[in-house]
């Protein structure tokens, strides 16, 4: 068993991260993250008549493009794995309907890009698949209309409140390497869901602290791995606000993260100059951020051992009008430049 | 690698479907299957105060019944994969939420029960797990409410509508059987996305058929075995119109499954007595019938191979209403009580 721990597992051959693409809205192309961008868009519509549409060819064209900076077509692929916001994921489903890659359709809300590239590692390292592809997208303005209000109605935003990123990551990945320093998938901790009763679904970040802390703390007890031993450890996306929340717990617990984390939610955008509140949220935020920036810099080995960590939260609008909490999860995936897979209590 | 033909991954050593619970609505348990379920709603609440929130509570104590069926507790489970047709899968969050169980959450519509047994059966094979679960529901309320009209309005059904049942299905997974006898899943053949251009919500068996016979074909030609290496070809939920689709297709490709083809949404209701129309349809249904019929079958020897084929169709309201056909997708398992992995091309 490929097991250490209780919710860790470790990879036999670690998968390397092969390729990825990024594609993001008007906004995001104005942000600090702008240049790690292989497409921006001049118009968030794409060229479509609508919004879910638009987030449909956001997730066709990126995926596309991660194959083929990768020498690959849709017929290379063994298995497309993703899932975005929209009801019933229909921003994957009319996205990736012409590709004809065998599909196992996600929901993980804005913890996506973890949970498929987990699994994505997963089939490779079982022996199921050469390549896969982890894809992902949200969409503002499709967001806003199914979670919060029309956007012509103007509604006002509150001050712990997330932009969701018009934007897609995918990343391919293989059993076989173009290089010797990967990046590498070597551990994964899958979590479990975390719900702290917290009600207001204006204040994603508060929630999804909880699930987040207790997947990373997880992910030190099975593997021994402590948080100096990550150059970066990457939570997408609490914002600013589950932010503080996460490294204040994180060291209450003997855990000391401040030097070295960092939220995609606080990244993508210059978040005074830019007004979003408490940062950005979305699907496509750890998407563009992952596949964009951070696979770039690891490529350069500039950032050497990265625990991603994608966050989610997982109510719906009917079920917390109906006065629910909202449950969280958050799924962490170690990526390192090394293939060791060299945590202290490996083979447990 | 563990691949055959394109579409078509075996498992090295088949994982065992170790045990599984269905409980079904008030409806569901006057039809035909009724002897089958082990729990039978007396009322579809089922003692909560929605139907979201009946419909996560008929996940919670279906899989804990499974659980506890096969001596299990939750701690002993290494992921649960599990999905539903509410908007971001809330009767899925919900539900498990306070298992405290590794969760990867799935969209597949109604091909759910056949993606997460995919999935669980992979991570066990992977070397990943010893214990998964595999998990979906619907319920008629909840999802009359959300995708068509609400009860109250009385909407008159279109002859080729489906009747979404109310029930769900888990089946505990292990490499490690009870008896040598299994079932075990040896064989895996994942859709892909297909799309004839069928706009009608309505009518959703004709839009899955096709999806259906391009996994069942490309099964066949991917593992060598033939409709007559079946005691039954299990569709779920094609309902009259799409099976007839399906079985005429089929035939006029060379493979005649008139004989040993049923669909668990002609199965689960006495079709013309309950007027339900074209048939019985939800994640629910393929989730029951399998869990809490097809599995016994398998137990006691009256069924030795099953070819299960659980069909989705991948749509959402706003996006019929755009205009947009409907995308479908069919994952096929393939299921015996011999642990042997014979297929004629084995070791592609």
């Amino acid at each position: 068993m490929k097991r250490t721990g209780k919710q860790t597992v470790y990879m036999q051959d670690p998968p390397v991260i092969y390729e990825t693409a990024a594609t993001v809205g008007v906004k995001e192309g104005k942000g600090p993250l702008a240049e790690c961008f292989d497409v921006i868009l001049e118009d968030d519509y794409y060229g479509e008549e609508s919004w879910e549409k638009a987030e449909s060819r956001l997730q066709k064209e990126n995926a596309f493009l991660a194959m083929q900076k990768a020498g690959l077509t849709p017929d290379n692929i063994n298995y497309i794995l993703a899932g975005d916001l929209l009801n019933q994921c229909v921003g994957t489903h009319y996205g990736i309907r012409d590709f004809e890659i065998p599909f196992f359709g996600l929901y993980g809300a804005c913890s996506t890009m973890a949970e498929s590239i987990s699994l994505a590692a997963m089939l490779i390292d079982g022996g199921f698949a050469e390549y896969t592809a982890a894809l992902t997208s949200s969409h503002f303005c499709a967001a806003e209309k199914q979670f919060r209000y029309p956007l012509e109605y103007g509604g006002q935003r509150a001050p712990s409140a997330q932009w969701t990123v018009t934007g897609t990551g995918c990343a391919v990945l293989s059993n076989k390497g173009k290089d010797e320093k990967g990046p590498f998938v070597t551990h994964i901790t899958t979590g479990k869901i975390v719900d702290m009763g917290i009600t207001d679904a204006n204040n994603m970040g508060a929630a999804m602290a909880p699930a987040a802390y207790d997947t990373i703390k997880t992910h030190f007890e099975d593997t021994g791995f402590s948080p100096q031993d990550y150059d970066l450890i990457l939570t997408g996306d609490l914002g600013i606000v589950g932010s503080k929340i996460l490294l204040d717990t994180m060291f209450e617990s003997g855990y000391d993260m401040y030097s070295n984390h960092n939220d995609c939610g606080k990244m993508i955008f210059d978040i005074d100059k830019q007004d979003v509140h408490s940062g950005a949220s979305g699907c496509g935020c750890m998407g563009s951020v992952f596949c964009g920036h951070i696979f770039k810099e690891l490529k350069k080995g500039s950032l050497n051992n990265v625990l991603m960590v994608a966050t989610g939260a997982l109510m719906n609008t009917s079920i917390v009008q109906q006065g629910e909490s909202i449950p969280s999860i958050a799924h962490a995936v170690r990526i390192s430049t090394s293939r060791e897979v060299n945590s202290h209590k490996q083979g447990g």
